[in-house]
């Protein structure tokens, strides 16, 4: 890909997120992924992003350095009244502005103060500091406004770090600026989420689909991205036509969708305990769960989908051997005999909870989430999964070689997706990571 | 803070991760995490961050503005075999050296395909190729070995994408020549975290406290950060001595421990799971969870904590009205009275957990996570919280006004920290956001 501006519009940007905060080990910057996420809606490109902490020298060298490679460049953060907010004063010395205080602004911080029944800060003065030339953005939600700034064929915009405040201003300045500036072009999505291969599997029967198409006219670009037991293919494609990427897109996501089958789960970025409650939803079915060591991550999951009480009624997380008899009614002997993870268990917790819970299909999770509770024969990431509708009864043992949190989401992945392949009647048999030889339906 | 570099060793740092993947917006880069926590222990700070596409004009660019910055940048990816692959060149091409073939390197890299009966593609001899002077770091893990080049006062840094390889890589790196180089001062953190109080409040009571940290000799920083109905002080401070850094961060955690009393549930990272259990397991009392809108989500974050099943033995979802009665014993007719979501129908769910799990203390969550479901006297977001001990009775009802995920995180944390607060005999009954008058102790 080059460089080069198309005649119309802007065609990339970049991101400048400002504070010292945002470099703290844990702290992940979500603005520039909402701000990537609007521009790319509009056919904008992010080029690059960056984050620097609040000193000045190094504000005005990423800054001087993005505006060097793009027209746009979106700065969020450093806009408050303290000593420490230098995203003004560092845009007016790179563009070579003078700042100035603008009667307006300051008059409606006042304001927002006295609606509180407070006087304004004297400090919140520097907050109405406008570089010369630069048009403010309103903020409804706090005192600090945004600046959109052209600067020859240059254009910057603040914004102010807490997404409260940034996200309507970013809606606003997307309306009424970006978009009409953006030209015809936009930028088209569309994703598929597998379940059931690994990451590398999935490239290798994806490459030689998508790699062709990065040389049409108009290319499709593909990511894969993963998350646990999930692979993601995302597509893009630019066009001024939604009916023609529509198409190409169409294309693309069907060529995929042929080659992996049921293992596709989702075609339009729902998450599979979404596409599971839809499926629920078209039979009018219910759904119960039974878990051990998924803990209850399974039904929390289930019911993250709005509108899931239709078909979740009510689930169990019985980590005792006790409340496995009591709770779910799994045989005393049946534990004894083949131990608390074991695929009889497994189905007996499966049958147990759709009885208890008067639902038409169950699904019984029991495994060692470790880190301790491994044996030889059932090292810890061993986890057995049935899923019941009494007349189909599946059940598998996967070994996942991860810790205890990594355990408890593949399980309940593989979970979910058992469910999942039972109501489309797909083979439910098909091995993800290191699997003991499938259980066969009894 | 100024920008000198101190008489020893390295003092700041940057960061560049390359990947056009990385800009694709649901796309998080945790490397930069990974290595801002590794430098941090080492009392080196990260200056700034940059996210670069595979565009070799950028990452030039990028390069040359952190070398003008920082005495040492560390590059992450684009270390791969194919076109798109450019770190190498990049780099030979800023500090203008050239790249020759490393035999070595490439003996290495067919071996590896060797191992695996495999042919080394002729495509990867470009991953053997080696800026003049630089020193290779060996990748156990995959074929793109690590570099290290000394340039002047410069250090530049190149590893692997790959969390897998990159991590082993950085610890060795870290070991032998980050290490030594980094001079005596480290950098100590220690954290507070607080449940029960607004990110506003906690910054009122905490910053006349911590601001004059930082105009001492040796100052001691502060970073506010905030989760779901959580606030967190991170500080750290640099020190050549470890009993020095600690003296004084005891003193700090001290301080603001004294001001936020039984609000503080962990100085020391735990989560508010980890500190319940570590509650429950000191009293070697077992917890029992009934959960309606929280949908799991409490006894999940519960057997997180490795060994959990020392004091979880079974939690209930009970979405459906008929299942709080059959499963739990809520009388029909106190539902019919007060409605599901009430602060009586949540008691009952605590007391009748407690009961069918037999454990010492019960936790019951009945609430409106939304979208639908709402009313005027109960709008969505409204959830009523009781824990029960048979003695101690506590219910509280609030009102969380967001969206569904973020309805069931709040409640789910404070519902964990009131059952923790009865654990410790503090007053349960501090509001949080917008509570209706707390219920008493019936």
């Amino acid at each position: 890909m080059s460089a080069r501006l198309p005649a119309s519009g802007l065609r990339w940007a970049e991101i400048i997120a400002v504070g010292t905060e945002l470099l703290v080990p844990p702290r992940v910057d979500t603005n520039s992924l909402h701000i990537t996420a609007r521009l790319n809606d509009l056919g904008i490109e992010v080029r690059a992003k960056a984050i620097v902490g609040d000193r000045r020298e190094d504000l005005e060298s990423s800054l001087r350095a993005a505006l060097a490679r793009t027209t746009l460049v979106v700065l969020c953060g450093g806009l408050g009244p303290t000593d420490d907010d230098l995203t003004r004063d560092a845009v007016a010395a790179v563009l070579g502005r003078s700042l100035h205080e603008d009667a307006d602004v300051l008059l409606r911080i006042r304001r927002r103060f006295e609606a509180r029944g407070a006087r304004m800060p004297e400090i919140n003065r520097r907050q109405a500091l406008v570089p010369e030339g630069a048009q403010v953005v309103a903020n409804a939600m706090g005192t600090a406004p945004g600046l959109w700034i052209t600067h020859g064929d240059r254009t910057i915009l603040l914004l102010p770090g807490p997404p409260s405040e940034l996200k309507p201003m970013l809606e606003q300045v997307v309306a009424e600026r970006l978009g009409p500036m953006a030209g015809d072009a936009r930028l088209y999505r569309r994703s598929l989420f597998i379940c059931g291969r690994t990451e590398s599997e999935v490239d290798e029967i994806a490459s030689p689909i998508y790699s062709p198409w990065l040389d049409q006219a108009a290319p499709v670009h593909t990511t894969v991205l993963t998350a646990p037991a999930q692979v993601e293919l995302h597509l893009s494609t630019r066009d001024q036509s939604a009916a023609a990427a529509a198409e190409r897109l169409d294309g693309a996501v069907a060529a995929l969708t042929a080659a992996f089958g049921a293992d596709v789960f989702s075609t339009d970025g729902r998450s599979l305990e979404e596409a599971l409650g839809g499926l629920l939803r078209e039979r009018r079915w219910r759904i119960g769960v039974a878990e051990s060591c998924t803990g209850g991550l399974i039904s929390s999951r289930l019911t993250d989908i709005p509108g899931s009480s239709d078909y979740v009624v009510a689930n169990a997380v019985c980590y005792s051997n006790a409340s496995k008899t009591s709770w779910l009614g799994v045989p005393e002997d049946l534990i004894a005999e083949h131990g608390a993870v074991s695929e009889p268990v497994a189905l007996a917790m499966a049958d147990g909870i759709r009885a208890r819970a008067g639902t038409d299909i169950g699904v019984g999770v029991t495994g060692i989430a470790g880190p301790a509770g491994g044996t030889d024969s059932k090292p810890v990431g061993t986890v057995a999964i049935a899923v019941s509708t009494g007349t189909v009864r599946v059940v598998r043992t996967f070994r996942f070689p991860f810790g205890r949190l990594r355990v408890k989401q593949f399980a309940a992945q593989m979970a979910l997706d058992m469910a999942r392949r039972v109501l489309v009647h797909a083979d439910p048999g098909v091995a993800f990571v290191a699997a003991a030889p499938p259980g066969a339906a009894r």
